[in-house]
């Protein structure tokens, strides 16, 4: 299949499958590893578009299902898309909006023709499938657009009862095969193959046989990218990891593979280990929106009394606007504490920074060999695994 | 009385008591007439300072009510004053906190050593006099700190009852003459008056002869500046009009005049040509958070259905980041419709631009002899006064 999206490895990893490299699409380039801030309603929340450039973040991923309700994808496209729309001239990625459908709405229906739920904005009868999320796609334009897929709600009910977890698993059977009929049905539904490229995803659940099944047949498709789905749904690290680290490696070496919705540091760096090279996470804004901040040696509340008097910025030697700009942590939480939309403003562009230094860092880890001054600089990244600390000289140092 | 602000008269206009000028302080200049945007809690809601400094804003206001209740004018001069505090690097002025006092507190006692009221934070005892706003203000460090004045709330209660307005005029009496004794007591009470200029403050609401009573007593002592209270709370604006123009010319030519709370454009306007170099309102940024846009011809509020599909910037030719950024009026309805934070952002910058093109375009009306060219940018200025139309030819023409 044609795409306009061309990946290029750039460098790999001698200790792990990572690699290093850079994707063009119609709107400009991005490097891999990549994460990609949530701009949900075609806004990255609190952030002018040149302020989310400035952290570095050179993709951004907008949402089908909230653009499809609101204000509607039909008027973007009228309006020229989403770039022309938010005014972001780099690329975007769009999901499908099955998984806000499948886990946020009121449903009505799940079937073989999709899902049918109550709109969150009127309470109108809304049907989303494979033919209508690439309709939605299309019309909003993004650079890169996702497949529909089935993704039933990860949190697997009661696992000390074995009925519940045998009828989880035949759910998720349903959704691996679903996922693959749909990806055929969004691959002939799909209007603008020479603009915007499609992604498959695979499905699978927790359980290692349904991966490789849905990832034998989602991979049979020739696709310009792969996505790893059905993680990061409320799993602890550790089950993430397992899932990442056994799906990965089905997927094609030359094809960008993109892991949904993860996460914290330890677990991009770890999915990175395992060969993927993009990813989109809310943390870093909804925690900065909350008066979270990210640090290199861990996460702060700022509305903590312990901050009252802290003249210090968020993280010294930080570039980001709040910190270069020399905002103290005591003024950072006068304005959590008084509500202040500035809070927000300052740690969403800390924390998106915080994100993409760290990224900046994993791909010199990757490209010079230097992880164990990547583990250094970054202790929330902990001692880091067994094999790298073996094989890097540096990790012996008792210091680091 | 000594004093660290410099103020210069550059040009006067020929047909009113217009002046252009500049007004320099510790932490740098700005141009007059200025308008001054509004940071209450030591931030210009939802705006980086370096924003604020783009709308061509020369100096802001800090609320000293707000900042002495929390974070506490104690913990800001620990940390060196609101400019470093709040990251600002030009002039800032601060209210005495007074008016809040006044109006917005639950009050428990106003006596001649001034207001007693509960905390809007946490309902603690607070007493608020001269003596103590000057230790607030000194703590704050601001630039240009104002005189703590008796300023009653000014809706005149029952003008129809005699009674009622007789006690209102006097209660009028009683404040004017407590803000000449508090004024004295503010002068001695001042700590830092090699560093922060004190404006004395005009009472008399609106009855003239209470206002002359009131320039005479304040402008007897030597002070660095001088301000026009008790206005705009509420009243018509040919009433703010008529004790403008009655009260600026009893204040000192050779010092900066200043207008507090005021207003729309056209009363920014008046005020100027009766002699006013200096203004501050919440208008540009509180209207801006609600989805209303300032314009040349008038005020749009955005959640208007009718905006739903315009592709058309707030204002063409506007070089504020949200028109210059080419963000649609569509794009902006979107945001608010969606109460994202990005909408009061763009909007608080264009008000705030708005605000700052218009008092440039004043200044060089002033400076150039060029009021028509002026009233036929801004249409939202009506005609003009009827003097300036008959002294100024190029209003005959009936297109302008």
């Amino acid at each position: 299949m044609s795409s306009p999206l061309r990946f290029s490895i750039e460098a790999k990893c001698s200790h792990s499958e990572a690699r290093v490299g850079r994707i063009e699409t119609p709107n400009g380039g991005f490097d891999t590893p990549a994460f990609m801030p949530v701009g949900t309603r075609a806004t990255v929340k609190g952030l002018m578009p040149e302020q989310v450039a400035a952290t570095g973040s050179q993709i951004l991923l907008n949402n089908a299902y909230h653009l499809m309700l609101r204000p509607g994808d039909g008027m973007i496209a009228e309006r020229g898309g989403v770039h022309a729309f938010m005014r972001w001239n780099g690329p975007i990625l769009t999901d499908s909006g099955g998984y806000q459908a499948f886990s946020m709405a009121d449903i009505n229906a799940i079937d073989d023709e999709g899902v049918t739920f109550k709109s969150i904005i009127d309470g109108a009868r809304v049907h989303l499938g494979p033919e209508r999320a690439m309709v939605v796609q299309n019309n909003l334009g993004a650079d890169i657009i996702m497949a529909f897929d089935d993704c039933p709600p990860a949190a697997e009910p009661g696992q000390e009862d074995p009925g519940a977890a045998t009828a989880f698993r035949h759910r998720l059977e349903v959704a691996v095969d679903r996922t693959t009929a749909w990806l055929k049905r969004c691959v002939q539904a799909h209007a603008r193959p020479e603009e915007q490229s499609l992604f498959g995803i695979i499905q699978g659940g927790p359980h290692e046989d349904l991966r490789d099944r849905s990832a034998a047949a989602i991979t049979a498709m020739d696709l310009p990218g792969y996505a790893i789905g059905g993680v990061a749904t409320g799993e602890p690290p550790e089950e993430i990891h397992r899932i990442v680290a056994h799906t990965a490696p089905l997927l094609p070496q030359d094809k960008p593979r993109y892991l949904m919705g993860v996460g914290y540091e330890k677990d991009l760096v770890r999915a990175i280990q395992a060969g993927v090279d993009m990813f989109d996470c809310v943390l870093p804004t909804r925690n900065g929106r909350n008066a979270g901040a990210f640090t290199s040696t861990g996460r702060l509340q700022l509305r903590n009394a312990r901050f009252k008097e802290d003249d210090g910025v968020l993280e010294p030697g930080c570039d980001c606007p709040a910190c270069s700009g020399g905002f103290s942590r005591a003024y950072l939480r006068h304005l959590f504490i008084s509500g202040e939309m500035l809070g927000p403003i300052l740690l969403s562009q800390h924390n998106l920074r915080h994100y993409q230094r760290l990224m900046l860092d994993i791909r010199r880890a990757i490209r010079e060999d230097t992880w164990s001054l990547l583990y250094r600089a970054w202790p929330v990244l902990g001692s880091g695994p067994a094999a790298l600390s073996v094989a890097d000289g540096a990790r012996l140092d008792p210091s680091s």
